[in-house]
């Protein structure tokens, strides 16, 4: 497994040196890899995702904050290439993902410190791995983390088939939860849901065939207890309008970029509770916590039996960069697509 | 105390035989008082208060039902006169409020279950007492059961000068919480922050002035954990900015009859919780608990001591009816008034 002969490397690394528009301040930058001191590992990196909170970093407009000069990328997948003399937790040919806030992935090969990195197993695709920190783990909390669901109960989301939202359909399946999943209406609706269906969805909505279902009403389907919100707006309104009486709305995201508003009766009188939900949050106060470990575990469970697939992607070179940004900022087409970075291709 | 001579008295009950507008629906009628069997208790109205949940389920629009014929008022207090051979905890002289939904105290005597009734102390100001199961009651759960607040915490509150809102400024003071209270800008703008400071309120701002103001940012005034919200709209959006990370607010009222917008980063960054409040579903919940029982204690010796004031009231003779349906659906002066039916007066 280890073919890589780290004294004559240098590693490619996608730097800026002041926060702006990604597409600008970011540049591609050469430097000699040094060997890793006794509590450093090296590591050279498979792939890593460009996500919105990425370019929110390097824009300097995302809550967390980063040294300049810094390295993009906060999530992402290497391999352990050498270790340090005092590392006993890590060896050649193991797999990583960061454990450390504004990590910085976007490189071909980097030397840590051993406590900023995670293990996890190595025989699994890496695109599925290299995502595991964010979307999965979000979808997987906020679904165990607001209600008690049992079985049989029902969660109603918008942005079905955004990267969170094809998680929260498979994890919802892995687990006999029902889910309700609401997406923009568009061209090529049938073929969006025959994909979600496929990935387990019960039932797969647009905005406006929400607003006229009668499948709450006829009680074929129990109303949802918890719903999960990442557009924001009239979707908003409208999804946590279905929710049972006590039931939770947590909001994770803002894609529409309208707030949300919510009728002083879903408070009053319904009972309802608005919550919001950042991974980064939950990480910082759970970083050592034998819950993260068992949340990855079951995750990487999940991938490995096929059940839990990573959404559409592509993946682009790390020296074709300014494709992944421009095409990560303005996500289109009729499945949440993500892009990633490859960064053995580029070596 | 026993002056009152039931076999000859007559009843006089301001009813309504279909939901619609209360002052075409209201009638008052008269009926004779029969004597109280085994487990019942005849009691003698001596104050209800016209709330505006009174006239939403004389409409028919309050989550509260009543059976028609009804008799309107939630609730009020009353003095025992007589009880049934099989009713031990109830004795003539004894105070009541309401133990039961949509109870009808707008009558000048009336003969119910002693299980429907609640014995109150009778050495406090009646006005007082007759509101104790809704305003003084939401005020003292809504700080009690959403944030643990400590003395030396924050609380922000719009609707300050509202019949709950001044419930609120004296709780806090007793317990030793902050409290800044947003009310509407008004000519008499001067004279309503004196009363309510008289109360004990700590800052009264204008939403104009909360706006702008600078007493959190000076680090005077720590952050909110809690925010009570009873106008939606913009001013529920600008009390809730102030909030601590992971702080609530509680919305029970909506007087602008606006909703409530909070944008995504308040969810997500901030952690902000919104939660709603209704005492009625409290006290289904808790009806005969001993916390219900204590928070009732803990309010009368508050009222006892003088340092729970009822708000601004105006006691009408219930033959006058027409006039506290009118004052209690437009509300304005500088104060939030309250108005009552007096039924000794009209008897």
């Amino acid at each position: 497994m280890i073919t890589f002969q780290r004294q004559n490397s240098s590693c490619t690394k996608l730097a800026f040196r002041q926060f702006g528009d990604p597409l600008k301040v970011l540049k591609l930058e050469e430097e000699t890899v040094s060997a890793p001191k006794a509590d450093e590992v090296l590591v050279k990196f498979i792939v890593a995702p460009v996500n919105p909170a990425d370019i929110n970093l390097i824009q300097g407009v995302y809550p967390v904050k980063v040294e300049l000069p810094a390295v993009g990328g906060i999530e992402g997948v290497g391999e352990v290439i050498e270790v340090g003399a005092n590392v006993n937790n890590f060896k050649p040919g193991d797999w990583i993902i960061p454990n450390a806030e504004g990590f910085g992935t976007w490189r071909t090969l980097g030397v840590f410190k051993s406590e900023s990195l995670f293990k996890v197993p190595n025989d699994l695709n890496a695109v599925e791995v290299a995502g595991l920190s964010s979307n999965p783990s979000t979808a997987y909390r906020m679904l165990r983390d607001f209600v008690n669901l049992k079985p049989g109960d029902v969660v109603i989301q918008n942005g079905g088939n955004s990267a969170c939202g094809q998680n929260v359909i498979q994890i919802c399946r892995i687990n006999n939860l029902i889910s309700v999943n609401v997406v923009r209406d568009r061209p090529e609706i049938n073929g969006l849901k025959s994909y979600l269906e496929s990935l387990g969805a019960d039932y797969v909505l647009t905005e406006e065939e929400l607003r006229k279902t009668d499948i709450f009403k006829t009680n074929k389907v129990p109303k949802p207890n918890l719903a999960l919100n990442c557009v924001g707006g009239r979707s908003a309104t409208e999804i946590s309008r279905h929710l049972a009486d006590h039931g939770t709305m947590v909001t994770y995201g803002g894609m529409s970029r309208e707030p949300v508003t919510i009728p002083t009766s879903a408070f009053i009188f319904k009972d309802i509770c608005f919550r919001g939900y950042w991974m980064t949050r939950w990480t910082r106060l759970n970083k050592q916590s034998e819950e993260r470990q068992k949340m990855f575990d079951d995750l990487c469970e999940y991938m490995r039996s096929g059940k839990l697939k990573a959404p559409e992607h592509e993946l682009i070179r790390l020296d074709n960069f300014p494709e992944a940004i421009m095409k990560t900022s303005s996500v289109q087409g009729y499945i949440g697509c993500k892009y990633l970075l490859d960064l053995q291709k580029s070596n």
